[in-house]
């Protein structure tokens, strides 16, 4: 008997990860650095080369035969009907326009499913995560973007162009007039994301240093380590009780979760499941986030869940496996 | 040989129209006052005797047997799995609770199937409006307050508590510190409905009038015909080209289109449809609110249509109808 067996590849703008995913189990994972410079017919070389690996290691470990299909969450606009890249930003060169059904079913001779990968983390977290065994969830990746994936009654919402999930695109009152990395202004992820939350940082730094509005507090900062570099450094920096780091977190947590509350009033979640790396932040963050959050919500929406993501970056690799579950389809 | 006969009702809180739908044709239209006030069951007893008034008058005309049911269209948030108000507004007391399948169902002896009436509305704009053919559309009625529909793939999205679709209620820069009907404050409703467009113009005239900030411009306004009372005055107003009256328009359209632009960053619908008493506006309203619109897309979603409703207030009563097509379903 031929079971089924799934390679699924989490395909990003620095790293490529992949394992196998038999019986709902996710095995055999590795990882390695995304070739982004050399162009995407070295990404795809590279997919190849990881995935064989896998199919190799698992089948090895595995006994009897398998029937071997690829699941992919890729970096990028994704047309998971046609399998392409329908739009990419400049982390990855070259790779608007490529067909990765083809050129990866080509290389591995295997069938190939494809989906943009904070969608794959949607489904993820929905297979077998912080949203399972709900009718509907949003997942937000919050990190250096905003992104998102809506799922209702088991299908992923692509809507037109696969366009639909870009949950830091919308307006924000504390981002007015804040370049958005979208080519727009305004949005919340301008404020809201990893490197905003720096850059508001910085704007309150200059701020404090400035003669006419110093605080008091700000001699004292002043006199503090060296000035948060990254993101990271700037939360090890709050951690450790910098003012303007606690405000800069808090004005990017509440921005956040009063457009989060918006989305709850149009879409109606059970429950919005929260990721990326902000989520891994602690009360300085969550706590404000879920205030706004509530704040927002109208009395037919206001009990909607607001919970931390529970698979971390493996809810890929589960939610592109899951593209070959037999009830999964997208909807437009 | 007995053919399937709908009659369609929209019940609102000032008046109850219904008309039937036989092969797609609305007719026998007819509407009469709700009697609010005098509680649920008179507004239950007077949708059985205007749908028997119907029933009757479509029979007499088209002859043969007819299977008929009923489809309606409900005010307050309806609960189409159980076909009961999960709440209303204070303009229909007791209404919230109402079993409007089995109480409908019992005096008409007629299968009933009950939904939002803004929802109807998306449905109907979707079966035979601006919508139609699309794979996904937002339908969004802009008047005394805003609010939407989202279909995908044919089916309504009601969510969880039956409460998606209520596009009035995310925040919006216009409106910061801005009172909603929901209770919250600083949501678009609060700056882009009818009544609070006439709130920004009265606001407008008291900062006018105040002998700081007075341009001259203000003179005239004040020898102008008398202030107006309601959004139909001061859209004549508007149309007479008083200037307070265009910027108050002005900026609640600029705050919904932005709105809509974000939501649209989310679902990526085909097109966005527009009703509502304010949709009847020239370009007044829509120019700003095409312009402000278009400004939030991201490239992805970048021309997404934004177009007129077409079917008015017949919308709600095919919306209702449709119920009852076979491929019709909500998603949750």
């Amino acid at each position: 008997m031929t079971l089924p067996a799934t390679v699924a590849v989490d395909v990003g703008g620095t790293k490529i990860r992949a394992g196998s995913v038999i019986d709902g189990e996710l095995a055999h994972v590795r990882s390695v650095p995304t070739p982004a410079t050399s162009g995407a017919q070295a990404v795809l070389d590279t997919i190849a080369e990881v995935t064989a690996a896998v199919v190799a290691e698992a089948s090895g470990s595995h006994g009897g035969e398998s029937a071997w299909r690829i699941g992919i969450g890729a970096a990028g606009v994704i047309d998971p009907a046609t399998g392409t890249v329908v739009s990419a930003t400049d982390s990855l060169p070259g790779w608007a326009g490529t067909d990765l059904v083809t050129e990866l079913s080509a290389r591995s001779g295997l069938p190939v499913r494809v989906v943009n990968d904070v969608h794959a983390h949607a489904l993820g977290e929905a297979a077998a995560g912080a949203s399972r065994g709900t009718r509907s969830s949003l997942l937000v990746a919050a990190g250096t973007g905003i992104g998102g994936g809506f799922i209702t009654d088991g299908h992923l919402l692509t809507g037109r162009n696969s366009a639909a999930g870009h949950v830091g695109h919308v307006p924000s009152a504390a981002a007015s007039g804040l370049a958005c990395p979208c080519g727009g202004t305004g949005h919340v992820e301008a404020v809201a994301s990893g490197p905003a939350i720096l850059n508001t940082y910085r704007r309150l730094v200059d701020t404090s240093d400035s003669p006419t509005s110093a605080p008091n507090s700000v001699a004292g900062h002043e006199m503090a380590a060296p000035a948060p570099g990254n993101t990271r450094e700037l939360a090890a920096a709050a951690s450790a009780g910098d003012e303007l780091a606690l405000r800069a977190f808090d004005i990017g947590a509440r921005a956040l979760g009063s457009a989060l509350g918006g989305i709850s009033n149009i879409l109606s979640p059970e429950v919005i499941v929260v990721g990326g790396g902000l989520a891994e932040m602690d009360e300085t963050w969550w706590a404000p986030l879920r205030e706004a959050f509530a704040a927002e919500l109208i009395p037919a929406t206001s009990g909607t869940q607001l919970v931390k993501a529970e698979l971390g970056q493996d809810a890929a690799l589960v939610g592109a496996a899951s593209l070959w579950n037999a009830e999964q389809r997208e909807t437009r």
